[in-house]
């Protein structure tokens, strides 16, 4: 593919995913279209604006997140993405070419990157560099990445949790819960997941050691199932769904209850997403209802890189991921996010080196 | 009406306001029924349990509150009354007679009384006894008492105000709208609110010194009546209404803006009540949602009384209630309640002496 040539630059073929258009609804694999960006050199253009890195993209994250680009809103926390232009999003990749002091033809870096084969980086500040260990790179996506540290700080800055405490994860099987749930069983607390397949529930009980778990399709009354695995109530919910599950679980909370809102991933593009109904529940219950974002909390990043990747390798937490294989396959596996197709974190391999 | 007789214990009539019968709906005044009570002797009777105190009811707190214990509930934070008996709630109130050495014939006294002439107090422990002063008696229900207990808590402990922010308060000419309004103006915000009529909407800018209020049943879209009224967004809301009110707040809100839920009136007694659908803004906003009971906070009581009296003499806080005289009007103005009736806080005088 990288066809070098003396007289001239080498140059590569450069597959890419843009999206098509704004929507406004749940995406589908249409709202992206694979297009062939031609050949790139593989090199930094002379005359950049500044010093860049050209990086080959090995993994690509698929992140609910991301669902938020899509619409036209420029008055969100991140811009949304362009029609017509290549889908960002957190990556792994290798540098090919720098023109930045801090970077060199074969580092591996994690950070911001585009859905396409190689991308020119032009704030590599934002680069962190990855030294390769036993841990696989693809992991630095997830359980060392954005969604690890989401769970992180969601849990340990928003739950103030206790021992003994009564927890509950929905989307549990998922990027962020399943380091939500293992964090809460070191912390000493009573873990229960909710998930969408019964698969998951297993992977819950059998992977990650979650107390008890429960696929939510087949529970037609989810008061009284969140009755049944918690009698005594809820201390924390980590909510990462929303929707009718939230309603059930504000029955269920317990008195100065707290709930962190990670996202609410049932209401994702609906133009009119299902209303809560017992939010009255949070005065006689005083509860705490917190929405973040993991980037309020980065000055806390480097100690969670150190604790993780020391959980891991003690077997003291556990990690799944999904992954697709192929930049064509990317449109489908984000799409699949959102009706829970994906076991485990998300990722797209575009190439193993 | 006290009928001394040298040979007898003193009688007096006691007539008393009952509830018929558990409610699920929004309270109406053939809910509650006026009783003769018949004669009751005016002492403490002889073979009590322990030490009570007979006391003559001068003024009745109607609250939003007690409308929850006109359910049949019996796992709330506060117990549902009875059908057939007699409605509790905060009252101030006579001494006529005490066994208990805290309390003497004279002496007046706030605290958790019945809706009727006298009441017979078997835990005069909860009592407060209060300093006559320049201040009215049944300011002691309001400014001085829970509701004013409940702005300050809510406001300072929940709300973490900081000068210049931008502060919502709806319901803002209640018994708690009133001072949070105020309390938010002192500490240096700039505050906006929301009431049901006009004439509450002149009170909240003439009399109670908001920037500036509306009145919301004039406003067809209430997301854009609050842009026009926060063009920079809302730090913080003191949610005293919920349903579409809330809505409209969410979407107005900036980063980190904070929420203490006081209570959610336009929710109280529906079956169905109305859905919340922005929730989701949670997240990107970063906002906290806080439900609170002021009695969670009643170590800081002392502080509040003497920093409000303080307040109320320097001119600085001035306070408006709405008196409904005599006890067989008490279930017609506590019914107000939910259709705003009331300007300012709703109290009962049952007797002035």
């Amino acid at each position: 593919m990288e066809q070098a040539n003396p007289a001239e630059v080498a140059t590569a073929r450069n597959r890419k995913v843009v999206l098509r258009e704004y929507i406004s609804r749940a995406p589908m694999e249409d709202d992206m279209l694979l297009v062939d960006g031609g050949a790139v050199p593989l090199r930094v253009p002379e005359g950049a604006a500044g010093p860049a890195v050209l990086v080959k993209n090995l993994y690509l994250s698929c992140d609910p997140y991301m669902r938020g680009r899509m619409r036209d809103n420029p008055n969100s926390y991140i811009p949304p993405f362009k029609p017509g232009s290549v889908i960002e999003g957190l990556g792994v990749a290798r540098v090919v070419d720098s023109t930045h002091p801090g970077f060199s033809a074969g580092d591996i870096v994690s950070g911001m990157t585009g859905w396409e084969e190689y991308s020119l980086i032009q704030k590599p500040e934002q680069l962190n560099k990855i030294q390769q260990s036993d841990i696989p790179l693809s992991y630095h996506l997830g359980l060392l990445g954005m969604p690890g540290f989401t769970a992180y700080a969601g849990f340990y800055e928003l739950c103030s949790p206790k021992k003994g405490e009564f927890v509950f994860v929905s989307a549990a099987s998922g990027a962020v819960g399943q380091i939500v749930g293992q964090l809460a069983k070191l912390h000493g607390c009573y873990v229960v997941g909710s998930a969408g397949t019964n698969q998951k529930v297993e992977l819950l009980k059998d992977k990650f050691g979650f107390d008890a778990a429960f696929n939510y399709k087949e529970e037609p009354d989810l008061t009284a199932a969140l009755k049944r695995y918690f009698p005594e109530g809820i201390d924390i919910y980590f909510e990462n769904v929303g929707g009718s599950m939230l309603d059930a679980v504000l029955v269920n909370m317990r008195v100065h209850g707290r709930i962190a809102v990670c996202g609410m991933v049932s209401q994702h593009g609906m133009t009119d997403p299902v209303g809560i109904h017992n939010l009255y529940y949070l005065v006689p219950k005083r509860i705490r209802m917190q929405g973040f974002i993991q980037s309020d909390y980065i000055n806390l990043f480097p100690q969670f890189v150190d604790d993780m990747a020391k959980h891991y390798r003690d077997g003291k937490i556990v990690y799944v991921e999904d992954m697709s294989i192929g930049l064509e396959n990317a449109p489908a596996a984000f799409v699949g996010l959102f009706s829970g197709e994906n076991v485990g974190k998300q990722v797209v391999c575009v190439s193993q080196e």
